[in-house]
């Protein structure tokens, strides 16, 4: 039985925390209390350090129009809805429409603790999270925007080791492909085009059942959206805590 | 929730307004100055080189027929007319029919703000733009030209980006390809021959429904257009308000 | 009549045992006398070192949560299981879920002698040893997970060379590749798109029919397997002998 | 609007007369005029010197069979015909059958000022052009030889740029294919067979209505073709004036 | 009309025997005799020099199970058989079930005289020698073998050298490829998969023609076969001599 | 109109007689004086130096055996009875079976002049003529062998350049490849599979109708063949007027 590299290193291309990841996250701590002239790190500096290597650095240089801010709003609200209702899905951490890295907008899961497998449920279940962006733009907004742009393609990278790599659809537990690996591509030249439209549709198959099923949770919960994206408005981040508290306010469900 | 490049690096392959760019601009600027004997860079200096860096140095040594001259002032009035009557565009900067670098002439758009993602609305309007030099060169000169090849090869691209990456036509929320990178390189060998099928489709319905708003716009503006192609055969290039003004008298309407 | 390298290479792209590595298993052995300050290499010393060489270092340090512990268990009882009852099987010699390596759980066979061919009888046999993890996952968790994904790839592997180099299947005794030669790079060039489309079925074949072969015989032997994934989660490990008897009790058959 | 290079480039792979081509065009004329112990640089030692520039140095060596010669005199006088005749072509300069650079015979045209567009027409006329020599070949002599093998290979290129760069087919203003650039290697992965098709036919449609309009000009103006390859086998080479004589005096028609 | 390269060098990528393989013989023979402290080089040592070059090197310390080793003499008989009924085959010279190389047994052949070129029936005929050690272990073992991977490596390359070079299938007297050449890399771009398909149809034609060909031989000669492999597993290697004794034993017939 | 290179250095891949080639051919002239001891270069050394440089060197040292020099007698008797049958093949040189290079027998054409363009009908011819040695093969020996594939690689490549760069097919005047070319790797991709499919058909339509003509005349002339094999055998080489003499003596016709 094998374990599995972090699910984010999959669309993200960087391997889970490393020695040196943590090296540099107690560096960035310490530079957070130099910075405040502090001689002791402090818990503050840790997390806040915690945040900046999980999520990049802030970057409140960045301008947005209102109506991008809003967008952005919404669409975190969208993703943090869909993760705080599935029961499979890893636990929200936060979420914040402060901009970092290139990211606009980020909300940000934690697993309680590391995860070596992932079932077919977990993963259908971060699907349906990628997805619920894109869904409370369309319901909210009435509009779609290229902000989805890195969901749609992490949601199609997770659908495509579902279905080449983890045994996880109609096709059944047969490898159809195996990244920077010379023997391999041999393999790929028997992959007929009868077998790459199969592969085609149960990708599409796993990534469309996923966004209607956002869709659906969204519009099933209208109001914890619009409540959480004015909140992400007025105060720009939200923690694990925070986010809960307006859920059970709102009497939402999956 | 990602924030994009610039849309017009997608199509030039060049980044938006680096730092490098703004001393570039700077650096024009005193040229300019220079060149005409002042010790203080002008307002004028810094929007002539902000027009250099934007479309190129002009080129007057460029001798065009009458024939190229006459074409291209109905061709850049397409695109300003369909560019100022459609809502979503990015407001007109300036229109010149001064050959600058390899164009013949130039529409300038500049939106209000830094843009970080686009709607689906934007995206089709600015491929309607593009086609609109087409549609009048058809409609008043009754022919069509290699002239608008370059318009033809970002609008293929925008089109090409709303389709594969950012979930904006019947396909759904699905990734198609990401370029330079290795690891899609095998992703590509399951795209089938099916669904390229499909995404050439999208693609071509993408373009040839803004070619066909952007036709209509020009025959149902005629006099618009036919009286801004003349004021740039007179003064060669049309400010902002200059263009304003025309719409205003012409009772244009998209 | 050719002698093949061993299958286990097949898979994992490292040859049999070789000079060196018989060389580094005394190495090894002699590293676990030193740690515990014995002068003489004892047999246990020799069967440590063994099972490191064959099944990777333990990696005592992972902390898997119960849930995938269980799952673990079940899954390698699943492969256990399965090569226990069938005849054509090489005997088993170990199963552990204790991670070594990249794995979370081995279940080790060991050949009786060096085998220099393999017949179709034996092959299909391995590749139903291999689906009986994810058969038990499915029997008794009642969902799928990713730690089959190397069990998959395998799988493709051997079913691959039955079809596509040693005519194992209905498309009789011909060659449909041969990896790592140029000369073979034009032959690839007249496999047929038709061509490819049957081999794909074939191997498919050979895979589905030792799922559905492994599913029966974990369904049949419910029992066995549930005794098996209790005793692995009591105590990590079991012997040869250990499972033989589990087997005997439990009135185990294929 | 886009200036284009030069058409000729296209198919030849040079750009136009650039000012290293002027400078060489002068140090010709000066070796004409060296050749033959003048000080001065006459009219004519330039024209000549344009002349070895544009076609390629005359190979008077070269040693034609009496059949060679004749079926190259008619495959110049085709060109010339269609190219005469054609409302739409650039003016003849010069048709000979002196062997120049790879070339046995040459028909020039010369454009009255630089292109920077092309229109549709004007493209389909210089297939047409192109397609004037065999037509030629096969109405008088009763053949086809491998002497077209560069006109098909321009007419060829020509009609690609306009279906798949141009937008000048029923395929619309989209773009197919961009020469030379690593982005685009992505894209061609998305070029479906079905599409592959069309453009196919769009390009043959381009080069077949040409070569039947070249054909059709042939026949109705037999008589003007037949004098003017025995004008070429008389004089081995014909001025622009000398062409025009000769077919006013043959009443030739379009 | 030209000459082939020695046909046992298109399966194993090397030439005949050139002046260095002799050079090389006469050394290893040389070698034998030293083993031997014989100052004089005897014919018994040429001849099991020229074994070695043509065999490869004797391993007798590759220990074989009971079944790998009756499985290689009945594959090894299956070989001979039908090598020795076929009347265009090339003469038996050795058959040997003593590991050699990376072979387990071999059936070598050794032509009368050089061969410059081969007929279809000789070709014919090799593939449905190549194909005698399948068939013989599907008769009498009941089972397949890896063991084969070789002869179905080889029996494809022959039947793809006659249809796609040598102009001896249905698809006639057309070369189909030609490897190792940068201008047949364009040609490639020529063979569709309509032809592709033909010619995996020629190919499979040719080889499981040969196959049942085989397969009927072996049926016939049951008792030929057996009597071989039981001499081969008594012996260990056979003489050309002591199979023609065999066989006329027998009363073996094609 | 253009001139093409020598059709022989179409399929071998080598130039026509370059300067450089004439000194090799008087070098090697000298090299045959000076093994006959003789001061002066007669016309027979210049003579046996063609022939060399043309035909390759002789290699007397090969021995065939008496099937393959009777086979390649009447392979060569083909060629010869074809080429001299019909109208537009060049005139013959020389044939012989004594193995030259790599080559067992050679028929040598000599055209009467330069070739410049190659006419549709000249083409078919030397397809028939390449057609003749297998044909000859079929009809006397009844069998067919591995001697034509030289053959067969040629007269694919004629009828390749015919139909995709020669515009000689039903494809019409349309270039299809152009080898060697970056430029041209871009327009591969549009070459559709059923461009392709029609292209190979069009190449299978040139050579096969080629092979029936060639096979229908060795048929109508079996007595020309029959005494020039004859002939052959005895002589080992005929000169052209020797084939000359014996094709008036039987009576043969095309």
């Amino acid at each position: 039985m094998d374990s599995q590299v972090d699910l984010r290193s999959i669309a993200r291309g960087t391997p889970g925390f490393s020695g040196a990841d943590l090296a540099n996250l107690v560096n960035e701590a310490a530079l957070f209390a130099g910075r405040a002239n502090r001689a002791i790190v402090t818990n503050d500096d840790m997390q806040e350090a915690r945040d900046k290597v999980l999520m990049g650095v802030e970057r409140r240089s960045v301008v947005l129009s209102e109506l991008d801010r809003v967008n952005c709003a919404y669409h975190e609200a969208g993703h943090a809805v869909v993760a705080a209702l599935l029961p499979k899905a890893d636990p929200l951490h936060k979420v914040t429409i402060i901009p970092r890295g290139r990211a606009m907008g980020v909300t940000m899961q934690l697993p309680e603790a590391d995860r070596h497998t992932y079932t077919k449920e977990y993963l259908e279940t971060q699907v349906a999270v990628l997805m619920g962006g894109r869904a409370a733009e369309e319901l909210f907004m009435n509009h779609m925007t290229s902000g989805a742009s890195n969901d749609i393609e992490r949601a199609t990278d997770i659908a495509q080791h579902m279905v080449c790599e983890w045994g996880m659809s109609e096709l059944g537990p047969l490898a159809f492909r195996k990244p920077g690996n010379t023997y391999e591509a041999d393999r790929a030249h028997t992959l007929s085009e009868a077998t790459a439209q199969r592969v085609d549709e149960e990708i599409r198959k796993v990534v469309m059942t996923a966004y209607d099923h956002a869709r659906t949770i969204v519009e099933r919960n209208r109001n914890s959206v619009e409540s959480r994206a004015q909140a992400l408005l007025d105060r720009e981040s939200l923690e694990a805590d925070e986010i809960k508290a307006l859920l059970a306010t709102a009497g939402a469900r999956a």
